[in-house]
């Protein structure tokens, strides 16, 4: 999939509805990447996002190591790799083997682009401060990039999480007289 | 609409979809809305939530001063209640009147659970060292109630923000093979 630079104003767009998001990260020749839901857009520009990654995840240690990651945003069709890297830890499994996840060099960080997604946002951790008590992290996205055919990605098919296996994949986009940024 | 008790460890099915919410608050006999977006769990039970609202909106002080507020849970149907709730400001209407919006008493806090909407969640602030820095406020879920009608609630038309004026409908529900919670 062919990507294009996407403006940084334009990121909250992608992760306001609230997607089923893949994280990668890279530390000391270690990748991970993992399936993850609880996330809030905390500023537009520069956007920076909140983040829950659990110390019992893998990535949490690479995360807080490397302080860097990419967010990447898959749709339906990409829903083995959404629940195997779900299912699987970092610490028995080469997610990027196991689910051949292709990936490829990130512009301003060194954890990977997964290619297969729409989106990827490259992010650096600008806030730890409520790590260990929420598992929080604050992240700065420094480069985005979206899938090249527009068209393809202005209404993507994302998963939504319900809990307990069950996804919401997004529906039709409607226009209301919304003043909201 | 008839509400029946939610038990707090089902409240992050609601959330963690990501739709947009209408805050409530109650302070000093004042009492507002607004529309809110940027949120996430932070916890699955007891269920924490954070959330950002701007200091620019009426809803901050009345948040802060009572550290009490309600996410109530809209549909499309109450798109009208949503978009108005997001264009005006408490400064300067009463949201209440203006949108025809009937409230009940919460059990647990001073804000209104809004009836219209198919699920109410009262929350205690329960962290502001955030709210400076981020407008970010950890609450906590201490009493949560959902639409009688189960049915009705399971597959809830929620609407996610885009941006601009553009909401995705939740649409249709699969299952997949996750383990995640």
């Amino acid at each position: 999939m062919k990507k294009k630079s996407l403006p940084l104003s334009d990121v909250y767009r992608l992760l306001e509805p609230g997607p089923v998001v893949l994280l990668s990260t890279h530390y000391k020749g270690v990748e991970d990447v993992m399936t993850m839901s609880w996330h809030t857009m905390l500023d537009f520009e520069p956007p920076l996002i909140g983040c829950v990654v659990s110390n019992r995840d893998y990535s949490f240690n690479l995360l807080k190591g490397s302080k860097q990651c990419v967010i990447n945003i898959p749709t339906v069709e990409l829903s083995k790799m959404i629940v195997g890297c779900g299912n699987t830890s970092g610490k028995e499994v080469d997610k990027f083997k196991k689910f051949k996840i292709t990936r490829s060099a990130a512009s301003k960080v060194k954890a990977p682009l997964i290619d297969d997604c729409f989106a990827n946002l490259e992010c650096q951790v600008v806030d730890m401060k409520m790590a260990n008590k929420y598992n929080f992290f604050v992240l700065k996205v420094v480069k985005a990039w979206i899938d090249a055919r527009s068209a393809q990605s202005k209404n993507p098919a994302t998963l939504h999480h319900r809990g307990k296996g069950i996804f919401m994949v997004a529906g039709e986009s409607i226009k209301l007289p919304s003043k909201m940024k």
